[in-house]
């Protein structure tokens, strides 16, 4: 299996992205990793991954330009043509490469990804859907930001793909789908909410879904779901509410441990559990987002992406490539249309 | 000053509500308490709180009917006339209180508040804005649940109503205003925001809020702003969001600290800083939310209210009561309008 990897994108590029990618390759050697990205700062930066220089497995193509947070997303793929970003995905599109990692930026990845890779057949819009730490260990959140703006067959399109990507990433057989609202009632929500409910309540009934029905965000949390549908705007905000609390709370404890002699002394007894706490909240655990909904996997790593985080997002693409969701999607698409 | 208790509303009621109205009266003997409810059943509760019954500066009016979480929020306070929630608030209404408290449904609260006491004229929607802690303190959300669907100009009040209510309840001279989004730039966002995002900051150009732009949840968490002005849909879904990871973190906490001997002594060890974290976050510290827009205040405690939430909530509505925020309203309503 071949792994490209935008070695340019992200606040840490390229040295954390080609630490990450060697980290992969060498404990990996059945997967191949194609660098792309500008020749002569990817060879210092793999110059400093220990070593002689890249390992067999990685390969490197040059490609001299970088899209970065100043670029228009809609535009960039097409005015750079010789960015990281697009070269990696032209590779993708021509096979000659199974999946795609980038952490550079979202809308541009995003549009890229969609004019580019393209989407399934039928499929309205490509979602954002990471897998959230949750009481129960985590639930898909779909969609967290590509769409601000949603249809009723946005959602319910989400609400397939998001319990086919549970299915295949946590390895549940019955994802319980619950569509994000603002109470558990049916009549809860706004227009699009209500009308979205109707028909994911009669999915449900018709056996193609475990819905559960409106779930809040708290209870999301809990645990009550294993994929949350949500529209563009407000998965985003429950996604960057969980991150910024679980930072900030994060923050207060680190000050009670440092406030003397006998906190410290505390901090050093539940070393191990606090090692762990902070390990499971941390994103770079995770790796990436995958973009579901495209024709192949395009997995967007976030913008401070450690070595670490690139490593595990390798892993996950390999995990997408094997999922083969958009066979899963081409067989369903058909359920997945609304008639209007 | 006279504060009305809806006696019968919430998880807990009546005892709760009856001991923690009690509670402030006893505290404070400039107040006066006027406790709403079924009248038996509140002599009973009394007769728990310690003292012989009711003190002096707590009068009870009978009301023979209870809206619960079976009622239709829009219709239950005129099906229900005798209901404590209906009674209280039309005590509000013909002077004879200068605030109502209540920890009963939400839905309802809102429609009888609205039609009962009314809006300021020229006011859209009445708002609920809780002070939610971060990481400077504490943010004004406003909305957070009374409106799942809003207008720019919805959007605009809110921020005028939080920037007010900020100032008053916060003390702070010049609120830092964001809009929240899913980024910082301009044009972030869906047409609600886009367009709410404009007027906002010709608003803050002519100096009438310190407007500082589109806000990301989580850069609100971190304190990046003193009002987060939100649609009551995505509003809610940060506000559950922020207390499901809360609570979600707090029961991981705990768990590490249940592990074993060692575990249970660095407990020990952090006791003090563990009470003062979880105070933090503990919803009863604040007490309610207050409608924001209504000719007069009327607090929504949380629906679990504990005696504490519910003195605290007292005391909240007695600030509102000097804060006078109606009067603030109808000298700058003009500005609150736009010319649709």
């Amino acid at each position: 299996m071949k792994i490209i990897v935008d070695a340019m994108g992200g606040d840490h590029a390229p040295l954390e992205i080609v630490k990450g990618a060697v980290a992969a390759a060498r404990k990996r050697s059945d997967l191949t990793i194609v660098l792309v990205g500008k020749e002569e700062e990817v060879k210092k930066a793999a110059a400093q991954c220990g070593g002689k220089g890249l390992p067999g497995n990685v390969s490197l193509v040059n490609a001299t330009e970088v899209i970065d947070m100043h670029d228009d997303p809609a535009s960039a793929f097409k005015l750079k043509k010789d960015s990281s970003m697009t070269v990696g995905l032209n590779l993708l599109k021509s096979g000659e490469g199974d999946a795609f990692v980038s952490a550079g930026s979202t809308g541009a990845l995003l549009s890229a990804g969609t004019l580019l890779v393209k989407r399934v057949k039928g499929i309205r819009r490509a979602a954002m859907a990471p897998v959230v730490p949750n009481a129960k260990g985590g639930m898909v959140l779909v969609d967290c930001g590509a769409n601000a703006e949603c249809t009723v067959e946005y959602l319910v399109q989400f609400a397939y793909l998001g319990s086919f990507y549970a299915s295949k990433a946590m390895g549940l057989s019955n994802p319980r789908v619950g569509l994000l609202n603002i109470g558990s009632e049916d009549s809860k929500g706004d227009h699009l909410r209500q009308e979205a409910y109707q028909v994911l309540k009669e999915v449900g009934e018709n056996g193609r879904l475990h819905f559960i029905g409106n779930i809040e965000a708290k209870e999301a949390i809990k645990g009550g779901c294993d994929v949350v549908v949500a529209d563009g705007f407000s998965g985003n905000i429950m996604l960057k509410s969980i991150e910024g609390t679980a930072s900030f709370l994060g923050k207060e404890l680190k000050g009670m441990f440092m406030q003397g002699i006998k906190t410290k002394l505390a901090a050093l007894l539940v070393k191990d559990g606090l090692t762990a706490f902070k390990d499971r909240l941390n994103p770079d655990t995770i790796g990436g987002t995958p973009f579901l909904g495209l024709q192949k996997p395009v997995i967007k790593a976030h913008g401070a992406s450690s070595a670490r985080a690139i490593e595990n997002a390798v892993y996950q693409a390999e995990a997408a490539v094997k999922a083969d969701l958009a066979a899963e999607i081409e067989a369903n698409i058909n359920f997945m249309k609304l008639d209007r």
